[in-house]
């Protein structure tokens, strides 16, 4: 069944790991369960008080009037651009051509609303005002993602959001957040939350990236708007029985986490400076702005992962579980700091980052 | 906020209840997770041990080449009925006027799938075969519900479901099992789950009714059917990051139940025949053929409510937590036969009664 894969096997074997919270195991439930009273009654299609509490709180948290936890954000996202969409009678929204919503999604926001799509800006960086106010078409809402996950988590300045923000309001364009890693970007902005969001009609964010829950999304916006998603929560088939199972632990792990995204940030600049003082490596972008930030190699994929996997096994370090091709010549991963980070003693740090550099400078040159 | 509703509130203060596997609190899932290794992976995306090994032990039980977990039985059946419609260039179903996509689901089949539905049969009764042969238009599927829900849970006799099945079969339309209530009825039909999945192209199972896990449902059938699903799963916002959660507790509960709907069914002909032997009392149907029935009476709602509440505070036995009204003059409430009735003595259960029958005779003679 499964090909050999070295660089996924000796990855797991390290000791020490850069980037997330670790491992994606039962015990991320069990830790909440455990110290949660066993007699809260589960939610119910929506109602109740462990799914009404979190709401609030999520909706407090955003500056918003209301909130809806939702078992995804793809669900949130898609209802959120069709409520838009009806309002204005008009089919269209715009984003940028990275979107989860574009690629990530088997297309159902076409598929399932057919809603027509506008990708504004270039696919290698942010969507600017410029973008905005140079489209040709009408749409009914526009999305800005915070940070731009597949351009390595990059940012516009925030004075490029507020002049969207006013530009979107005066044309009477919705403009709709999706902030699945908002929290990560606040300590870059030195904003709040519900500061950005009131930027923005509607609001999504995740609960399980820098939170690190299980799953599960807020959709945050005025009474009239979330009214209107539950309605299509229930169409979609998400308004479920009982969400407690993803509401519990959001809510534990928002407690745990939420305050750490400052240090997750600084760390983040740290690693990637480590990683940019190596041989034919430069991370994107070059100074993070967020926990996350892309690592690319300008050297074919099957030798970075031959050469990684040497370095896992040598140092005990583990950089990243897999490659992705970039072109022939190039490959990249993906790191988003989190609690694991702070485990790894310096010293072991700086070495498994000189092996890496000499491996790199001599795979360069022969 | 809350209206006094004393019906509920005696209700929740009763030491037994008739109905149900008790309380859904988040103990349900802390039973589980108390007893599964805290290093179990969590599935990523749909794929993964935990999710692979729970596909193909329900595809065994169905008798199907695969199955599919999906969060709710809303999604799963929208998208089955969904692929057969795409398959058949023809964006029509038929099924019964009650059912749940009809009912329960804010149109989503409508306003997502833009589905036809031809309502086959009175609302009143389940679906015979001159319903189906009596179709004037053309459709690409026909969903049966097993057992009828909304109608206290009838079934159509076995010969008429082999009967449909064979004519859909040599029409070239599609058979889709809403099998919500699937292994409740087996105990009747007296077939494997799989005996009665082979007359259907797909099925559907709910793994929180009879099962009492939280949450989930599967779909099963051919793998082209299948592999169109997981697409579609996607595009809902249904592939979830984790979906563990639900899995877990489905396989857990499912092995503690599933061979226990004998136990209930007769349970639920016992109780009937309790509730027939009342005043102004009868139950849909008069003989139950799975582990539910509805419970009607010839009084007036609040009339109704009132006596229910006397007789939980009198008996300790807890009937209903509230009723619907049917008319002006009758009202019903809905049963589903679980693992608290055995707990209750039987000498407190026909005291129960008694009482109840006696309130209902002064009632109706005054």
């Amino acid at each position: 069944m499964n090909e050999k894969n070295p660089l996924k096997e000796t990855f797991e074997q390290t000791q020490f790991q850069l980037a997330g919270h670790g491992k994606r195991t039962v015990s991320i439930l069990k830790d909440v369960v455990d110290q949660v009273d066993e007699n809260i009654q589960s939610d119910h299609y929506g109602a109740g008080k462990v799914i009404d509490d979190f709401q609030v709180k999520m909706a407090e948290f955003l500056g918003k009037e209301t909130a809806i936890f939702f078992p995804s954000g793809t669900m949130a996202q898609q209802i959120a651009l069709r409520i838009w969409s009806d309002e204005k009678n008009l089919k269209k929204v715009a984003y940028h051509p990275l979107s989860h919503l574009e690629i990530h999604e088997e297309g159902g926001l076409k598929e399932l609303h057919h809603i027509e799509t506008v990708l504004l800006a270039d696919k290698n960086r942010v969507i600017e005002f410029e973008d905005v106010t140079g489209m040709n078409e009408e749409v009914a809402c526009i999305l800005l993602e915070l940070p731009q996950r597949e351009i390595g988590g990059q940012l516009p300045s925030y004075e490029t959001l507020e002049q969207i923000s006013e530009w979107s309001r005066d044309k009477g364009i919705k403009l709709h957040l999706d902030g699945a890693r908002l929290l990560e970007v606040l300590p870059y902005y030195q904003k709040s939350a519900a500061e950005i969001a009131s930027l923005f009609d509607s609001v999504y964010i995740s609960l399980y990236k820098g939170i690190g829950a299980i799953a599960g999304a807020i959709l945050a916006g005025d009474e009239k708007f979330i009214k209107q998603s539950k309605i299509w929560k229930r169409r979609h088939g998400g308004d479920l029985i009982s969400l407690y199972p993803y509401i519990l632990p959001a809510d534990y792990y928002f407690e745990k986490r939420s305050e750490k995204m400052a240090q997750y940030f600084e760390e983040a600049r740290e690693v990637a400076q480590y990683f940019n003082s190596c041989e034919a490596i430069s991370t994107l972008p070059l100074n993070p702005v967020s926990n996350m930030f892309h690592v690319y190699f300008s050297q074919p994929k099957e030798r970075i992962a031959t050469l990684l996997a040497e370095v896992h096994e040598e140092s005990g370090v583990g950089f990243s579980s897999y490659l992705t091709e970039k072109t022939e010549e190039s490959c990249y991963f993906e790191v988003s700091l989190g609690d694991l980070y702070a485990d790894i003693p310096k010293e072991k740090m700086a070495q498994a980052f000189r092996l890496l550099n000499e491996k790199l400078s001599s795979a360069i040159k022969p």
